[in-house]
């Protein structure tokens, strides 16, 4: 019986004069599948169903070229560093290419199954409302790292205090000596649920996984006790397969991606931070904001939302959580940027309240809830 | 009782003009660290143990700024994701700034452990001889993927009888359809054996590990049985956890580590594929050669060597790998330019042998053996 061979489109940014332009093409298709001279390949099935294949090449008239190239679903074995690697592993490491989009067959999504929850998913946890109501959510970050767990859950408390959808570990909150995961998730856990009780409000505490895969896993049954149902994770820092197995193994949490090491590897952000961390499963992904400390601009950024809630197979969508530096005065015109599928993220803009946190945190959210109802 | 703060010494490139810089510097500190306003943080502790601090700028007088930054130790937990998050996480996604060097203080050293075996140990393996009668040790790539196991171990046999000391599986064989890891470690562990029985020699076979964590160690389990020990990992796909921990999970075992994805990520290769693949566990590891189909300078191969084998605290030496599009006829070149602690690595150029592979790989033997008793 014969299998379909299927293929995922990859498309190349390539920075070639045109003369050379044809044969950069074809070797970054060999290179991203063989990787040896075709000519020495005797094999009728190799050549046929394995070997990358030029499919267009486009003058983008600035000195760089389009390129698309079909690269055989086989190759990546559907497991997710595998993908990564033949869609990128060693051409990334020409600093003249980049990998701009990438269009995956419908196994692609089958198999790798997208987000447990979702947009739908992560309002229905917080309580806001979905529908014809549906609101933007809202988030903050924990930080300074360096705090002890107790101080950490103080601040955690407070912004719940004062109605935050989401809150978030900063990236940089591991399994330190200062607040160890197991108490940091004991005590901001119960000082968000103490806060939720007497508010009678719906808000998460998401901390952060660092750590191999078991070291994950450990940490994670850690939160199940104290009522946790969603986590932080970086996953070009925990590794694409780490980060996917935990998805899969974990199907009542909710998974928010950290875009740290993701931003250098010449992917461009749409593909890796959208289509690829949803593909993989996360139910929200953050992403620095144009105009924040970070260089994106609004054009990648609104190509990033796209990507992360757009028709993708039957995957659910990822919520985009545009972030790096926001602050309140930015509120409504990121609503208006981004419209109400997507969870504000402003950290340190409302640590500097400091003993105005709550305060400044309803504010926050009196913004986004009172923008909803305008519209 | 009072723990020394110690820091680590991380150097980055900053493209910025001399207005500017001092600020940039000090952003990219905070960034690193605490990632919120430092107005806003009360804790003395915090103020004077965590957050980044400038130790120098040297304007490098060509549109760049050396920045060196104190991090504090205690951040990175001692865990390799998040020293990784810790030197260059954030950072990583402004395109103006490169992560260059890092200088660790001793307890990184002690805490990671880097390689098990090194130079001397990999040397041993093969059978390449030490000491005053030191030589360079060769190895080859098996590829094409989408071969069967079976034809790829025919390869690898002919290769081994050939009297190559290393040969491995090219990063694209992964857990597919067409060669399943178990089979093709089966297959070509059994035919390298058959291959050292026939002519006495000591080649090793090096399939490499895709997956997470328990699908590798379930790898590296079904290895054991066909007398390999020696494994490929590329750290940037499988995440530094990964890595680190089947390096220390499995002492015997030999670690080759490969450069998918790390080329991308704006951090100086030899601190990134030299430095910080040793210290987590990479007995040898590979990069691509000057000359070849990559783009890294003379200058960057020398120093990626020399963080691979100089003094870092106890460590072993690593072995360099150069590697990338490398012929016979450099072989001369790259033992002036390396040095006999080395392995030199032809995949392609050898495998456009065809029916004359093992020939063609005698020779690749007999040029290094030949250049080691010439000097």
């Amino acid at each position: 019986m014969m299998r379909a061979v299927t293929r995922i489109a990859a498309s190349y940014r390539i920075r070639s004069d045109a003369r050379s332009i044809e044969e950069r093409a074809k070797a970054i298709a060999v290179e991203q599948s063989v990787e040896m001279p075709v000519a020495a390949i005797d094999d009728r099935k190799v050549l046929d169903e394995i070997v990358g294949r030029v499919e267009s090449i486009e003058d983008r008239r600035d000195g760089t070229f389009a390129v698309r190239i079909g690269l055989a679903t086989a190759t990546t074995g559907l497991e997710p560093g595998q993908l990564l690697n033949m869609l990128f592993g060693n051409s990334s490491i020409h600093d003249d290419v980049t990998l701009e989009d990438a269009e995956f067959p419908a196994e692609i999504a089958r198999a790798f199954g997208g987000p447990r929850h979702g947009l739908a998913g992560l309002r229905k946890r917080c309580g806001a409302p979905t529908g014809t109501n549906a609101r933007a959510m809202t988030c903050s970050a924990l930080k300074p790292q360096g705090l002890p767990a107790a101080s950490l859950a103080k601040l955690a408390g407070r912004m719940a205090e004062g109605g935050i959808d989401y809150i978030k570990d900063d990236h940089g909150l591991a399994d330190q000596a200062y607040s160890p995961f197991a108490e940091r998730a004991r005590h901001c856990g119960r000082a968000v649920r103490a806060a939720n009780k007497a508010t009678g409000g719906a808000t998460r505490y998401v901390p952060s996984l660092s750590g191999n895969l078991d070291q994950m896993r450990a940490q994670i049954r850690a939160t199940r006790d104290e009522g946790i149902d969603a986590l932080l994770i970086a996953p070009m820092v925990a590794g694409l397969a780490t980060f996917h197995a935990l998805v899969r193994e974990f199907p009542d949490m909710g998974f928010m991606a950290h875009p740290a090491m993701a931003g250098a590897s010449r992917i461009a952000p749409p593909l890796l931070i959208g289509k690829l961390f949803r593909l993989l499963g996360a139910d929200a992904t953050i992403f620095p904001n144009h105009g924040g400390r970070f260089g994106y601009s609004p054009a990648t950024c609104r190509a990033l939302a796209a990507a992360a809630l757009g028709s993708f197979g039957a995957l659910k969508p990822c919520v985009p959580v545009p972030a790096g530096g926001m602050t309140l005065e930015r509120v409504g015109e990121m609503l208006d940027f981004y419209g109400s599928d997507v969870m504000l993220l402003i950290g340190g803009g409302l640590l500097a309240a400091r003993e105005n946190l709550t305060r400044e945190t309803a504010a926050f959210v009196g913004q986004v809830t009172g923008f909803a109802r305008k519209q």
